[in-house]
C-alpha cells in the first residue's frame, strides 16, 4: 500500500493518510478482512510519528472501516458493494418515467459545450466564457479576506431571498438608465437561472412565446422543457423584424417576446433605435410582455445601445443580465430587473427555487463594484476583446472568400454564414478531430442553414490566430 | 450636501464621494440643474486633496450625471424618473397571469421566516438556521485566501455542471454506508434546489406524491407549485405509518413517495429500523421511487439510523441532503446521490437552471472537509444543539403541563401539541408582539391541529430560557 504525503499541503498529515486509505477502501482496493500494516510499521515506512497514524486509525475506526483485535492486528472491516450487487436491483426505469414527460430528450448542449471548455485540450471558440486570464482572483483574494474579518456582517449566513442589500444598491447605480429601486431587483444565480424564474413563473405548456430566429439555446431549451411553443421572429443586420411582429402576436397570442437586443447571440447583431422603440410600441398595443437578455451590453467595441428597460414607459419590460461575460462565469450571479409586482411574483419562485445566491460571494461581488474595480475591470477586458474581435475578422478575411456575417459592435460572438454545399455537422466532426471546436448554427435554430458561431473573449490571439486557419483549412477540405 | 468619509475603508475616498453623489442624484435628492460645490470647494470641505473630487466628479460626468460649463459650474444634468411618470402605463397584469397559472397564491413561508430570521430583533424560533456564533469565519479566512492564490486550479472560472470533482469525493468519502461512485453525485444550490431539480424533472401536474403528515413546507409548495396532488400518510412515534401505504399506493398510484425518515422535519421523530425496512419493500414490491430527505442526519443526540439509501437494494431511492444544517446555510450547497442515470436526468435540468453551484465554494467546502475541519465541526455542533435541546425540553416541563411532543434524537426541532382549545394563529400573533417567533404547524400540514414548532439550534441558551416562558405566558393568556 503506498501513500503519498505532500508536506506542503495545509491538509495535516494524518487526514491525509486517512483519507488515503479511506479511499482505497471504499474503492474496493482494500477488501473486508485484509490486514493492514501495524501502526509502528507504517511509522516507519512512511517516516511519520506514531501518533500521527495512530490518529488516521481512529478516523477509520470510527467510521467503521477498520477495527483492531489484540494479538492479531488491524483488519479492513467493511464490505465493499460491488457493482454487480445492485444491478439485480435496477428495476425502477426513471429513464422511461422522464421520457414519457417531455416529448423527447433535451440537448446536452450547454454541459457538451462547458465541458469541452472545462477540458481545455481545444481550441475553444464553442463556448460564452471570458477569458481566463483576465479574471481578477487577486483582487478577489483581499476582498474575500476583509469580508470574513468583518465581525458586523454574517458573511456565511443566510440572507434575503431577493440579493443582499449592498450588492441590489451597486446594481442599481450600474443601471442609471433605467434606475430602478431596489425592490425592483432580483438577485439570481445566473442569467440562466433568471430566465427559468421568469418561464416558471408565468409560462404554461401550450403557451407560445416569441423568439428570435436564431437565438440563445439556453432559452430555447427552457421554453422546450416548460412545453411551450416558440414561435420564430426573423432577423436582419438591425436586428428583429418587427415588421411581421404584429401578424405573428395577433396569429399566435404570445404571453412573451424573448430578445437579446445588444449584441445578440449568436448573431453579434443589435437592434437599431427604431427597431426598439417599434418593438416597445408593439408590445405596449397588443399588451405582450418582453423579456429583455442583456448579458452583453457592458462589452462595447464601436456602438453603445439604449436597453429597452430604459426605453419603455410600461411595465412591459422584465430585464435580464448577469456579471458572468464581464466578470466570471463561475461566480453565478445575474440578477433581474422588473416592476416590484413582478420581483414579488419572481421571489416566490426563487425561494423555493433554492431559497437564495450564495451571500459570501453576493458581498464580495458588491464589494468589488463598490471600489470602482468592476468599472476598471469591464473597460480592461473590453480592450482585450475588442483586439481579438478584430483579429478574428482579420483572419477569417485572410482564409475564407464567400462567407457572409456582420462585424459585430460588441459582446462576444461573430455569426458565419458558409457555403450551404458544406454539411455543418461534418465540418463540426473534422474540426474538433484538429482540436478547434466551436458551435454549430442549429444549438439556436429550428432551421438547419449553414451557420457557425465562432467566440472570440475565451482563446488567445495565437489561439485565434491558428483556429481559424484550421476552420478554414477543414472547410475547404470538404468543399473539394 | 453631506459627505461621509470613511478613512478605515478599503474602498478609496473618491469612490466613496463618487458613490454618495450618485445616489442622491439617482434618488432624487440632486435635481437636474441643481449646482455642485466646486471641486475646489468640495475639497475644502471635506478636506481632501482637490484631485480626489476631481476623479469623483470625471466618473460621474463618465456617467452622464453630472457636467461642467466653463464659468458657470458644475450641474446635475440627469433626470430623475418620478415614480408617477411610471404609473399611467403600468397596464400590464402580471400577477393576474401567474394567478390564472395557479390555483390561489403560494404562500410566502420561507421567505417570511427567512426574513425574521435576518432581521434577528425576535427570540427566534421560528427557522431551521445553524446558530449564527458557530459558523467557522476564521478556519473559511485562510482557505479562502489559499484557493485564490493557487494558480493551479480556476476557482472563478466555470466548473462541472455537476460538481467541482474534489468535492463529490468528499461527499463520496461522507456517505461511506452507500459509498455512491462520483457518477452517482450531483451538487446543488442546497437541498431545496435538489428537490425542485427532482420534481421538475420527473413529476407532471396531475402526478400524485405520497408525503409525511405533517412535513416540511419547502416541498410541499414545490409540489402544489407543480400542480402535483399530495397524499398525506400518518406518522407514529416510529415515523411514517407504513401500515397503510400499500393502500395508498394502490389507491392514488403516486410516482414519489417523498419522506424524511431520520429527525423528521418538524416532528423530529425518526422511523424505525423495521419501518425503514418496510418502507423499502414495499416501495420495491409496487415500484415506487422513494426521495429521502436527509438534511439532519449528521446532528446524532443519542441514536443514529442507517439511511433508505445505504439499506436499499434497488435504485428506487434518490437520497438528497445539505451542509445547510450542520455548517451554513448561506453556502447554499447540498447534494443528490442516486443511480448514474438518475443524475444524468437531474444534470439536464441542473443546465438549464442555473448551470452549476459556485465554482469558488465548492473547492472551499471540499477543502474544509478535506482537512478535517468539518468533522470536527460537525462534533462540536452536536454538543451545542444537544445541550440546547435538553435545555428545551427542561423549560418546556417548567412552564407547560398539558402538552405533548417526542424529544427527538437529533436535528433541530420539537414539535408541540397543544390544547386545542388554543387558536394556534392568534398564539403566533401574540408571542410575536411579545418578540418570540416560531412556526404554526399549519404550515407543514393541511389539518389544522393545535401544533407548533420551536426550532432549538440558532437562539442562544438564554434566548431558550426567557422565549420558552413567553410562549407559556401566551399559551395561558389565551385560554383564560
Amino acid at each position: 500500500m503506498t501513500i503519498k504525503i505532500n508536506h506542503e499541503s495545509h491538509i495535516s498529515i494524518y487526514m491525509q493518510i486517512y483519507h488515503q486509505i479511506k479511499n482505497r477502501i471504499i474503492d474496493g482496493d482494500l477488501h473486508e478482512g485484509d490486514r493492514l500494516l501495524s501502526e509502528r510499521k507504517l511509522s516507519q515506512v512512511l517516516n511519520v510519528n506514531r501518533t500521527t497514524i495512530l490518529s488516521a486509525y481512529d478516523l477509520l475506526k470510527a467510521d467503521g472501516l477498520i477495527d483492531s483485535f489484540s494479538g492479531k492486528g488491524t483488519f479492513v472491516i467493511y464490505k465493499t458493494i460491488q457493482a454487480g450487487d445492485h444491478n439485480n436491483y435496477y428495476d425502477y426505469d426513471f429513464e422511461g418515467m422522464y421520457l414519457k414527460h417531455h416529448n423527447g430528450k433535451h440537448d446536452d448542449v450547454i454541459k457538451m459545450i462547458m465541458d469541452d471548455g472545462i477540458r481545455r485540450s481545444n481550441i475553444f471558440f464553442a463556448g460564452g466564457l471570458p477569458a481566463e486570464n483576465l479574471i481578477p482572483n487577486e483582487a478577489f483574494h483581499d476582498i474575500y479576506r476583509d469580508l470574513l474579518n468583518d465581525k458586523t456582517l454574517n458573511v456565511l449566513s443566510s440572507s434575503d431571498v431577493s440579493g443582499v442589500k449592498t450588492l441590489k444598491q451597486m446594481i442599481k447605480n450600474l443601471m442609471i438608465e433605467s434606475s430602478p429601486s431596489l425592490k425592483e431587483i432580483l438577485v439570481t444565480s445566473g442569467a440562466q437561472q433568471a430566465l427559468d424564474l421568469i418561464f416558471k413563473t408565468f409560462l404554461i405548456p401550450g403557451d407560445a412565446v416569441i423568439v428570435e430566429e436564431p437565438t440563445f439555446f439556453g432559452a430555447l431549451q427552457l421554453l422546450k422543457h416548460y412545453g411551450v411553443k416558440t414561435v420564430t421572429v426573423p432577423m436582419d443586420n438591425q436586428g428583429m423584424d418587427t415588421g411581421v411582429l404584429a401578424y405573428l402576436i395577433e396569429r399566435h397570442h404570445p404571453k412573451f417576446i424573448y430578445t437579446i437586443p445588444t449584441y445578440h447571440n449568436p448573431t453579434g447583431i443589435s437592434m437599431s433605435l427604431e427597431r426598439r422603440k417599434d418593438l416597445l410600441k408593439i408590445a405596449s398595443h397588443y399588451n405582450v410582455a418582453i423579456i429583455e437578455d442583456d448579458p452583453y451590453s457592458g462589452l462595447v467595441y464601436e456602438e453603445s445601445y439604449p436597453s429597452l428597460k430604459s426605453l419603455s414607459k410600461s411595465n412591459h419590460v422584465i430585464y435580464v443580465s448577469t456579471f458572468s461575460k464581464t466578470l466570471s462565469l463561475g461566480l453565478r450571479i445575474g440578477w433581474v430587473t422588473a416592476s416590484e409586482e413582478v420581483i414579488k411574483l419572481l421571489v416566490r419562485n426563487k425561494q423555493i427555487s433554492d431559497l437564495h445566491v450564495n451571500t459570501l460571494n453576493q458581498y464580495a461581488l458588491a464589494s468589488f463594484i463598490e471600489s470602482g474595480s468592476y468599472r476598471a475591470h469591464v473597460i480592461m477586458v473590453t480592450e482585450f476583446y475588442r483586439r481579438k474581435r478584430n483579429l478574428m475578422i482579420q483572419m477569417l478575411k485572410k482564409h475564407f472568400e464567400d462567407i457572409e456575417y456582420e462585424c459585430p459592435k460588441g459582446g462576444y460572438y461573430i455569426w458565419l454564414r458558409l457555403s450551404s454545399d458544406v454539411s455543418i455537422r461534418k465540418l463540426f466532426d473534422l474540426c474538433k478531430k484538429k482540436g478547434v471546436m466551436m458551435t454549430p448554427g442549429y444549438h439556436f435554430s429550428q432551421s438547419n442553414g449553414p451557420y457557425i458561431r465562432l467566440n472570440f473573449s475565451y482563446p488567445s490571439e495565437e489561439e485565434i490566430i491558428s483556429g481559424i486557419k484550421i476552420i478554414s483549412d477543414c472547410y475547404n477540405e470538404l468543399r473539394k
